[in-house]
């Protein structure tokens, strides 16, 4: 059952091999309103989500950019749809690619970035290798990837352009917010755009607000209330004395549980 | 920026915490259907799409299961909400469970499979860990995990049921059609289950011919035309004496590509 | 800082290559009665602890043992210290080996496990590799272990024996009941041994009530009262027609969580 | 620097896409003898070296095949080369293929094995993905993969046959003996068939007597001379009573070595 | 076996959930001398033990920390017990989580990190993830993480401080000193801090010796006597011509040991 | 299986334990005008070829190096082969360090590199760990590691030196050219040094033109002829519109490919 080709297939089976030309995308002056703040600090706000996890990298440091997605889905080996996806970038977009399955290969270099950035492209998230890391940063062109690695891909085979994708566990389509710094890259759906400013807005507020009351010496267990929370799971307290008289030898690595 | 609660969010951005109802399934004659067909081959009929990868692996051999399914979304370390999702389960349904973080915790075991066995549910897709393993296996209820585990988890933390779910880098939708095998996991789009009925059965019948000519000797260079894509690359033949005169000591681990 | 060498140190800080002879062991009353109960059922009766994780896995199915600990600490591609082991190991017994870093070399197969079998010890438990499993399985060594590999290894670096060693995350000293089967490895403190068969005969009871209830249709939700804690966490019902009207686009794979 | 295209390179340069015919095997009375000997053995009597790591693991259990190698390198999600090595493929090899970058695709499936039975090939070994693992085990046709998966491939990229090939770290050229069984694989050079057989003949030998000697319940500490080993070494032997009392708390885990 | 509350344990086996108050420290004069040395020195002086190896990495370049440990013990997607240990931690500490099972969530930022400098802490060991990784460095406060990762966690779960943890494979008690640098982290007990203090002079002076002398061109095989070690061991010296000669093609990658 | 000695084997299979001396070196000139052009740039000028992959990475940025290797075959925690290799390497070379099974340990520090800088070697690549990270970055010496770890090894057991090796799935002699960059390490035969070059140079003159072009707005797809490549493989264009109202829900991510 290996052998396919698209030949075999029902019409609606085919596959899609699909360029989509002008996606909506979030409003410019939301994405940009959304660069002011962390990546860490807009996922809190949106209720811990859009996370794209720790496996993607920045090739720079204490570097942050927002922009919108234009999503290139490829094949592995292969950035024949990294090319296509160039001319769908515009102003203000952020390229996005992954691939049909695991991939380690540099699919992207200088040249790429050479082009993107004549278009105003803000930088690139790839679930797959990058490589001419150091032209990279020279340039100011900003990466997050899953590797870095410089083993060259062909320009053989179909994929798509400007349809959603799933990078870091996380579905992406076109036009979505892509915000990437050290922590790593999030998504904000497009029609959340606004909100997210909001809910950003109000928790580095209160941020601001404990992170003085921090610097002054208030506990995390006072002001969140987390000692009633303490209390109700049945933590103890123990002085070390009596608790190295009557513990378990092993009690901390084989530590459990209630909630 | 470590300390979210939910009270700092604006109504829009508070997290889901959602039980959806009775979604729309896949017809279950499609899905009995699909049932006939191996991963692989409806894999291959659906223009190669929708595999989840080789992280997932059953716990048992040589079981081939379909069903609809039913998701649920939790937090890393804590079943809650595979609970919440038993009650939404249905004869002919299969649960997939995702957390919102990598997890290799043995979150499901026999109790849980004699509930959903009570309730015709035909097996389980994890993107954590199961224990009770041998157990699982004597009530024939069939599991595909991403880990084996005896480590156990609390029910602390909300999360959501039948939204949609990232597994195996797809995006799985409650309703649509899973199909499971010895060779992984893949999903078929509800609205596209007639469909892949249709081309699963065409290429089976296609992969019965072929089958039959190679089992008489004829090759894949001649059935597919390959002869010529080999030409049209460059791809050059060589008696090894020849070859051994003159080759490159280390041609082949640094063999390159055209295309 | 590469060159160290023994005579370098204070003797205080020399390296141990140490061989205890005769520690404790937990009692055999005990331990057998612990292999009547699943790693899964003695992690959750002990609190959720003990548990050595997804890593260890077993190279035979359906076996189940539990027996003390005699720990052998070996440097990495070196079994040296396994043989210095043996002759510490008791009728049992279970040796349990680590090693000073990760290595997945064949270090132990059927000669070692013909020499244990000899001295009554009831299998291995190895944080690396093995080899000679098809022979293993035939004579019935049961072996739980990092991986399988041929490579084999050296006898020139010294290493420890009974000395307390870190497995799966886990503090194992000689005498501890370990207890292993198809969904892992566990410890038990020796201290422990005698509450664990009560805790793990107590929770064993509930389980088989709780698997007929469960047979018969009783739900998690109102077995556990769960609905409270899905009410208290705000976890909302909706029927799918109100949600897939309302709902954003992506709020599955994105969703988050309140405790 | 992504964009490369053959045109772009001095002749001497051009990737090879070749397909090397006729290269000479080791005797098949060699291979046929090693057949009778485990990965293990002949590993360790050919002075340990040839073995393939613990990543390529079988499909199916308790077979052990020896063959000829003929080679594969295919580029990543792409079996073209596949289909040319089968033509080169005669009774007594063992297909080995390589990918250029890491891949986990499903590049082989049943048809493959039908035509490679056809052709009296004995298994596959291949540093990707395969998938009808099912089928494969039905058919009696063994496979040691280093995932399993029904991702599929294209067939549009060239790549070589018959030239040397690392897997799992091992330089393996045509015609070199292939050996694999439940420990993984292994490679002799073909050079050294007739010294490999003498070797793991001679080893098996010793190997009885000193399995008939554990059996009776003689150390290896005694049969190998290792006492006198961990003496030069200075290991000592200290009672589990006095090693409590002087000991420092965490020996173990921080255990040294000394050589 | 799934579904375990705490109501089910025999007291004895009851989760801890504790809070030791007040252990002891190694004393603050052998810390701080301690720190004047580099983690490879201090592991190679105390007879190569202690060291948490490569997983746990630095989000800084070129800094380096002593103190004493303080331990939390968090469910994974938990952090609650790290505001129950900030109030545990005193000037010259070094906070170290651990998490009983594997997770790369982001549990600790710029705000507990605000919360450890008003009370003196010295950094932050943790295997889990981290984020805010840019303030942190501007702050000047020294992590060393499994994983950087922007994804939030809750505060539900009960766990433990300072009893011991394993971090890295070490077994780590509250009190213990940690030292960490661009090499990772290693842990030396309580009880040791003075020897290793004293140790690591010793050895620092002798590196200084061999440094001098390597710089002027003596090799290690003399100045350690490796000469005779190669020679006892039988390894020969060959010109390159005779060995191109008469070696087998391929003996390196497949190179053996003897020892 | 598992306890081998070199008296077991005939002399033919005896492991080697060799150091050869006085390999040929690709001519110094070729390997200082490589050292003008990146990893990516030779890679691709050699037809993608020699790329040891994404697992070897620099431990300092910004630094691009070109030699001839010395090769060190070790056993894993055993660094006994680089003394040995020491005495073998002249000015120009590069270390190449590979161990005969997967290690982590801190194989390599400062005073190795003392002695390295002496001979005037250029940099080590290593398949293993190193330490001292600060003090080589501080040196100026270069490093490209498979990881940073302290963990310290022993000098006991044989191994060979400039015997071929296999790092990164390459295939590497000694007197081979070794560069390496940001973008990892590659290797160019030593008999197709000159050609590298001239490769390399031709690369970079297109790659400049290409530049230029890309700088200007030029597009990859009409500079490649992509858009044909694009229309033969039956890709289409779809304005959102259109696509919205008729795609299927998740095409993205099921995405296939046809060739």
């Amino acid at each position: 059952m290996t052998h396919g080709s698209a030949g075999d297939l029902p019409a609606a089976a085919r596959p899609s091999g699909l360029i989509v030309t002008g996606p909506p995308r979030a409003e410019a002056r939301h994405v940009d309103a959304l660069r002011g703040y962390g990546v860490a600090t807009v996922h809190e706000a949106m209720g811990r989500t859009g996370c794209l996890g720790p496996g993607l990298r920045p090739v720079q440091q204490d570097v942050r950019i927002a922009g919108t997605a234009v999503t290139a889905l490829c094949w592995p080996g292969d950035n024949l749809m990294i090319h296509a996806a160039v001319e769908q970038c515009a102003e203000g977009d952020i390229l996005v690619v992954a691939t049909t399955s695991p991939s380690t290969d540099g699919m992207f270099g200088e040249l790429f970035a050479t082009a993107l950035h004549h278009r105003g492209v803000r930088g690139l998230v790839i679930d797959a290798g990058v490589r001419d890391t150091a032209e990279l940063r020279a340039m100011g062109f900003p990466v997050w990837s899953a590797a870095v690695c410089a083993q060259g891909t062909v320009k053989a085979t179909a994929g798509s352009v400007n349809v959603p994708v799933v990078v870091g566990g996380q579905w992406i389509r076109p036009g979505d917010v892509i915000l990437a710094d050290d922590d790593g890259v999030m998504c904000v759906p497009r029609e959340s755009a606004a909100t997210a400013v909001e809910a950003a807005k109000a928790r580095t507020a209160k941020e601001e607000a404990t992170r003085a009351a921090f610097a002054e010496g208030q506990l995390g267990l006072d002001r969140y209330g987390l000692r009633e929370t303490l209390a109700r799971l049945g933590v103890r307290y123990q002085p070390y004395g009596e608790y190295a008289e009557h513990a378990e030898y092993a009690e901390g690595a084989r530590g459990g549980a209630v909630s």
